[in-house]
């Protein structure tokens, strides 16, 4: 029934958000020195939601808004020193180790024999890409797509350059608002990991309209049996 | 003759070294306030170049190169409204209008009619695709590559994924280190615009071996009587 099937990477195949948490207790951890505590900042998403515009996703972006919010919330007092600090911590996220969830090699080594794979992620290109290449995961995977924003629009392009059927066409991953509710608007199906970390700014909320094809699991070791059961006619 | 044609787009369809120029220009008046002097500054391009491995290429890559090394510079004694000033030029450079070369849209015109075009760039993928789609010359190409090197690899895979005979590949650029050498080795054949401006880090010598399918043109206004005369088997 399935024509290809795509997965996110960030935080679906392997870990991401708990290095941005990471990177925000740093970030509060410089701010204390100058007095500012955790519970003083109302807005820490908010520089970087609206630097997306600019920058777009990714540790770069991440870490460009760190260091404008960290010169306003200490009034333009803040020392050199930590603001290098804060681009030695964008070096070392962006030379992390990937660490791949449980389960997935073995479940991307049993897709990957029934169906073409795609990886679309967005972020940083040289990021994504050195990640991609790293995990191990990239010959389970046909195609790679880096992608700066996941709208409808983006994904219809990618459904459209592929000759992909939407309705041929599922996308796992654990944002909904990135993996999921695009996609469903795009005539795909989806799958949501909602175990899976995610950023809060990803947490849109599903609406009722759109939940033809969607599905959900509580983990990677559910999804082998429902694409199973999906192909059965079994479910949904 | 040519099955595909591809053009590199900073540089060689608009603008984008001179705005890089400003930047520095920007960065060497907020260190004369510490006294710093351009002659001064052996190595303005080296702290970018070694940061390519952390964050590719692009403006963020530029800023946060500035950023760090106006830190080292002033001995951690620049003032944070400086670097926040540093992160503001960043936003300017992302969001410059695209100033397109005289000729380009032209030449594009007359070459879309006879062949596939694609664009192959490197740069932060989310300026670099808006800069695709502000310079009103997007519906002339049918592909666009944002990569994050320009190196034979990646103009293999391109070739492969596209299954275009290299033979049959022409590459357009200003750059002899990413948009001619790399071609050129990977088998192709490729035209130099070697009047363009060009970063002095894009600037490798052309090695003698290299030559089979290397052609050359002093403007934009020539290419098309060049892909003519080549295709006559007049050229090379």
């Amino acid at each position: 029934m399935l024509d290809w099937i795509a997965f996110d990477a960030d935080d679906t195949l392997w870990r991401n958000e708990e290095y941005y948490l990471d990177g925000r207790d740093k970030f509060l951890e410089v701010l204390q020195k100058y007095g500012i505590k955790a519970e003083d900042i109302e807005d820490i998403d908010q520089f970087e939601v609206e630097n997306i515009q600019y920058f777009g996703y990714g540790v770069m972006s991440f870490v460009l808004s760190m260091i404008e919010n960290a010169i306003k919330l200490t009034k333009e007092t803040i020392h050199p020193g930590d603001i290098q600090q804060l681009i030695i911590l964008a070096k070392e996220m962006l030379t992390e180790e990937v660490a791949v969830f449980d389960g997935v090699p073995a479940l991307l080594e049993k897709l990957s024999a029934h169906y073409p794979l795609m990886l679309i992620t967005k972020g940083d290109l040289l990021h994504q890409q050195r990640k991609f290449q790293d995990s191990g995961l990239s010959s389970y995977f046909q195609a790679l797509e880096v992608v700066s924003d996941k709208n409808p629009d983006v994904y219809e392009e990618i459904l459209k350059r592929y000759k992909i059927n939407p309705e041929k066409f599922l996308m796992i991953g654990n944002s909904l608002r990135s993996d999921i509710l695009p996609v469903l608007q795009a005539g795909g199906w989806a799958l949501h990991l909602v175990d899976h970390p995610t950023w809060s700014h990803e947490d849109d909320p599903l609406i009722e309209k759109n939940q033809d094809r969607y599905l959900e699991v509580n983990g990677i070791s559910q999804v082998d049996d429902l694409i199973n059961d999906l192909n059965s006619g079994i479910s949904n």
